[in-house]
């Protein structure tokens, strides 16, 4: 029928498109190429996802597949079925959701990739990220008093030193699950290694769970990175 | 040439409606959602599979990708390669290969997907399951008298208290190597947590391998479920 | 816009084909099916891939979806990111990456497959094998005296006994990343159970990383074979 070949070219737009972006695209966030969670600017993970005892028992008794405990960490990581994201506890000071991450390399951010399952293949799509913003700076900048104008739309900083480069919304009915946001070109930021990003909303749910997210730019000329490891 | 044209087309469309059932369609057997094997119910592993100690030794120590011992547990996950399978011994009282699976959520199930390698991608397609047969109850009917008229062409029931809802074959020469099958709507069955999956025969061989099974349907409404965990 | 539906096109005849490939055409290389490396006609693997003690610390805590030690094994597996592939130190008798593949079952080598990330994704494309060699044998036939003339373009042999069935190059500017490349057929050979794949050359980095090599052809009737495993 023409109804179903026209779902079977939206299909296949979003299959080449996810497929280039992935391929084709260095992704900062990556964890084989060496990104790490930090800690300190991360909320916590949410009770419900962690479960008790007897979940954690099970959890290491039968076969999953490497999957490992929930936590902050699967923000970097690829994801194939519903539930292999990360669920953050609300916090007063992390908005719905804050994650910080290390990058290997320095770089200038040009994109965001957030993704999550499509609303009809989860239970709990009220969970997926709405309203996000992207904050930005060099590890050695920590601390450092706050140099350059923000994004206008953005809140307040999550520390001094911190530059918004961008706000967004994830939405949940958009054709395609996967879903690249181009970030403002700012040539006074410079080359940065560290980044947060804020979810300020959701899309109705207590909780906020996270699939990927995946920052794209240009890398720092090697020139200059002497003495890390990069990739491999 | 057409004929490459054609068979590309062929490849596009099993690609955007496997996609498609895949992102789209809630799996209530996805060991990411909490389903798990009731052992009772499930065919004893092939001895093949599970190899003598040097094979135990060999997948120990060598990098095998956190894909761990064969278990009727990866009916339940996702495959990539030959051999990603669960193979079963047959047996007097269960077919050729059986699987009882004990879901997460209450579920009225609405059709049933069997995956398999492709026949030309793999050395053992004789393998792969024909015709099976879908039954269903809930998990606190255990035991009780058969109570519903099962499907006409279904065997013997695995035991009392449970409903065939369907029977259909897989057909390694179909073009698509993953295949769902529309399931009777029956409103008098009700919401099951739980369903045995009884494969009756096969392509020749002496042992019967499954990839995954994959159960489709409709999520009883959360007021009846506020002490399960559900999906996170 | 025209450009980006052309794009798009080029995108989906590569995910048509690769998906193609990797389903329905058998891979004698495969971890799943038995395949392992051979030590001795393995290249070491690169200093800089396996880290130092902080490194080795880092992956076994946190959570790296049991990915594991890089290792040669590697080439044999699945990919999805960056960095899940092996680099090899370049060597005085081993070219600039080699590996020694014993395969499951002996077969009649027709095809090669080489994959590697696309040259933009990668922030390391001068590190990809350029040309290589195939070289075979039946495993029993080890140390034998040259028996059949090999291909007029290949180098030394690694060791009496093997014969060079191919001599191709990996394109890092061809439209798809993943390469595949047909044999000579050649009668007199017969069917083997080992191969080595040796790397010459490659696009400009001092050391080699390979993502995975696939290989194919036809297996040697079961008959031949009744005490070997095989696929289950
Ligand atoms: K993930
Ligand atoms: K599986
Ligand atoms: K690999």
């Amino acid at each position: 029928s023409k109804g179903s070949t026209q779902l079977h070219s939206l299909a296949l737009a979003n299959i080449a498109r996810n497929t280039e972006l992935r391929l084709r695209s260095v992704n900062f966030f990556s964890h084989t190429l060496g990104a790490t969670v930090h800690p300190r600017y991360t909320s916590p993970t949410h009770p419900r996802q962690l479960g008790g005892l007897w979940h954690w028992v099970n959890r290491n008794l039968h076969d999953f597949q490497g999957r490992g405990h929930p936590s902050p960490f699967r923000v970097l990581t690829p994801w194939e079925e519903p539930s292999d994201c990360w669920c953050a506890a609300a916090s007063d000071d992390k908005g719905k959701a804050q994650i910080g991450v290390i990058m290997p390399r320095a770089m200038k951010p040009t994109s965001i990739t957030i993704e999550h399952m499509p609303s009809t293949g989860t239970l709990d799509i009220g969970a997926a990220p709405r309203e996000f913003e992207i904050w930005v700076r060099r590890q050695a900048d920590i601390g450092a008093p706050h140099a350059y104008n923000s994004h206008p739309n953005c809140g307040e900083p999550p520390e001094a030193g911190l530059v918004c480069v961008g706000k967004a919304a994830y939405d949940i009915n958009a054709i395609n699950h996967i879903q690249n946001f181009d970030l403002e070109a700012n040539e006074a930021i410079g080359f940065v290694d560290f980044a947060i990003i804020r979810v300020i909303n959701n899309w109705g749910q207590d909780w906020t769970c996270i699939y990927r997210i995946r920052l794209h730019g240009e890398p720092e000329p090697i020139i200059a990175v002497s003495s890390t490891l990069g990739e491999l």
